[in-house]
């Protein structure tokens, strides 16, 4: 038995955690670019990265460390995603860290970047910001707002976890993502940090369950930037250890960063839960679902508002999963607009459909009437602004 | 040896053949909405369908007449596309064609929709369509024009073919289709009549080997609309025939529309010609190429002139393909922008880059340096106008 309770701010709520974002001039305008987070003792780490072949230097520098390895150093840039940089993008990396002795104590510090692609890192910049650091800080707020890019909004969350008979132990992150619905690519960057005894082992495997019905919901597999990354950082100062309840706060945490992309969709007004249900395989419910929430036709009558049905169905119809006209039925929240039996929608019908898309957020439900797998994924409306945001990004 | 030389108009150029368009009303506005091809004998026809599962009710009815068949009457109409519409769709095609016989003797009529799906068609409407055609007028121009949903301009084109030693026979196209672009899915239809003496065994193959480096190469295969159908009628009037003009012809029909289609791109103002070469198979250079073709971030770049290649370099690494951040260079049109030695794009190469996306057409080419295969995609920018016109697309 355990209990997750929500807490407010972010990674300051686990014990030995410390994090913070200072503007190092790599955003104009005096805005926050490099944030770091630290533990005062060694952690586990696990990481999940992009499938992207091109993957960024950062994500090659940590992946130099090998498998199982600890750390107590994570940096983290915006602007920049040091990307298609070559063997000297990890060199910029070491040099940075070359730094950080005169600082810090640091073993195997890790990176990560996100921003735009092709240029090397400020590496004189982003080694002064350790003179600006204030590394016993608690203000990952700060960090949230140094990691944005095309963030309209900071995204944290802490949970504490109470669990009978064993105690507590908390778990936080902070996050960056926007408008990152395939075919987007825009990257997504999350860090979580936990004070739970986790099994160093288990580490990876439980986070890669966890970004199943969260972050691979919002995505789709293989399609994704250079530079993602989700990483856990493991301190296991609580010394408490509950496999089922760690496993629902990483997806309770999981999930909700991953909403919060969906709901900073750029530019985006709506979120919207395509749930697929009754496919033949699971894979095909998640592949259907994803077509959805990917297609530019479905995203853009979203934005109209408009209960164009014919275009879910026409997605449905060309993402390559078993279907059939006569099994399908399709709703709105709980709005009926498709069935074999209600071949047309009337204008009763479209009202009520038309009702259900003014909401800020609703579900599009596909039976398939075919098996019994389902999926949810989630995607975004498609407006003038994601045009504006993504027509000039680098300026 | 023979020579291709396009002409004036559309199918009026092929003999026995006789087109129009009216208006039946399905329209606003007293736009025509409905459109005739007939011949004056009977056509051997051939048909390459759209691959969505949900086939629209007129290729269901064309199928009902089974692999080989034969025709002197084909019926479009815009605006409703007569899908999900079950077998019902089917039977109003029989209602409609039952009024046919007291205008015209026809044989084995088909017909083809584009529009809104999920609606019954105003068979109706449709039907008193006949008493307003003039079934011996050659205005394939009204025709292009009565088919036209989204599209901003009619396209059509003919060519004359001369066959050393054989003679001439003519080949002509009406199409319609914008933003045809995957994930757009928007309808895509084309008429193609001859009088060259085409074996009947042959149609279908021919059509479908013309469209790989057409049609083929502005959509992704499998994600298409419910009513994508590209028709070939031949009446064999010439009596000649040759394979290799035929082919060359059918090619040179194809590729000229595709083109108009990816020009006529929903609010589009520039094609680009995405080549992949030097990809490990045939199959990945098109994967990749289509991949660069539909990115929303590449899109979105090219509408803002933005020379960001790290989108390039993105979706290349994500789409699936064998590609090496140090064997790969990018192009635009002449231009060098990454490459394994030139790892940043000075001012210079920027502002030289920036020249070449301010052209209405140029070629963005992505060497993978890898293997001996290429192929060219073709793709439009997406701007704020691509939004307004799918945002409220019924209305």
């Amino acid at each position: 038995m355990f209990d997750i309770l929500p807490i407010e701010g972010g990674l300051d709520n686990v014990e030995g955690f410390f994090s913070g974002g200072v503007s190092a001039g790599l955003k104009s305008g005096g805005k926050k670019d490099v944030a770091f987070i630290r533990s005062d003792t060694l952690c586990d780490v696990g990481a999940v990265f992009t499938s992207n072949k091109f993957q960024a230097a950062p994500i090659r520098h940590f992946k130099r460390y090998g498998e199982i390895f600890q750390t107590n150093f994570v940096l983290i840039n915006s602007k920049n995603a040091n990307a298609m940089t070559g063997e000297k993008g990890v060199e910029d990396i070491d040099e940075i860290f070359s730094h950080l002795p005169r600082f810090l104590n640091a073993k195997n510090p890790v990176m990560s970047s996100t921003g735009v692609i092709g240029y090397r890192l400020d590496t004189k910049k982003i080694a002064a910001s350790f003179e600006l650091f204030d590394f016993n800080a608690k203000d990952s707020n700060a960090a949230a707002e140094a990691i944005m890019t095309t963030d309209r909004f900071k995204k944290e969350i802490a949970v504490r976890v109470d669990v009978e008979g064993k105690g507590s132990f908390h778990a936080a992150a902070v996050c960056k993502g926007a408008g990152m619905i395939n075919p987007a690519l825009a990257t997504m960057l999350c860090f979580i940090a936990t004070d739970a005894n986790v099994p160093k082992e288990s580490i990876t495997t439980l986070l890669k369950d966890a970004m199943e019905e969260s972050f691979n919901a919002i995505s789709v597999d293989g399609d994704t930037s250079t530079n993602d990354t989700v990483m856990l950082l493991s301190s296991a100062k609580s010394g408490v250890w509950d496999m089922e309840a760690f496993k629902e706060a990483l997806k309770f945490i999981t999930k909700h960063l991953a909403l919060q992309i969906v709901k900073d969709g750029e530019g985006s007004k709506k979120v919207v839960a395509f749930e697929v249900k009754s496919a033949l395989t699971l894979d095909e419910a998640k592949k259907a679902a994803k077509a959805l929430s990917n297609s530019l036709l479905v995203k853009t009558a979203l934005f109209g508002e408009d209960p164009n049905w014919g275009r879910i169905a026409s997605t449905i119809g060309s993402c390559g999963v078993a279907c059939e006209e006569d099994k399908l039925s399709i709703y709105y929240d709980d709005t009926l607009v498709y069935s074999p039996e209600k071949k047309q929608l009337d204008k009763a019908g479209e009202a009520a459909a038309n009702q259900v898309m003014k909401k800020n957020s609703f579900k599009i439900i596909c039976d398939l009437g075919l098996g019994d797998a389902d999926f949810t994924a989630y995607g975004c409306d498609l407006g003038h602004e994601y045009v504006s945001i993504n027509a000039d990004y680098r300026s």
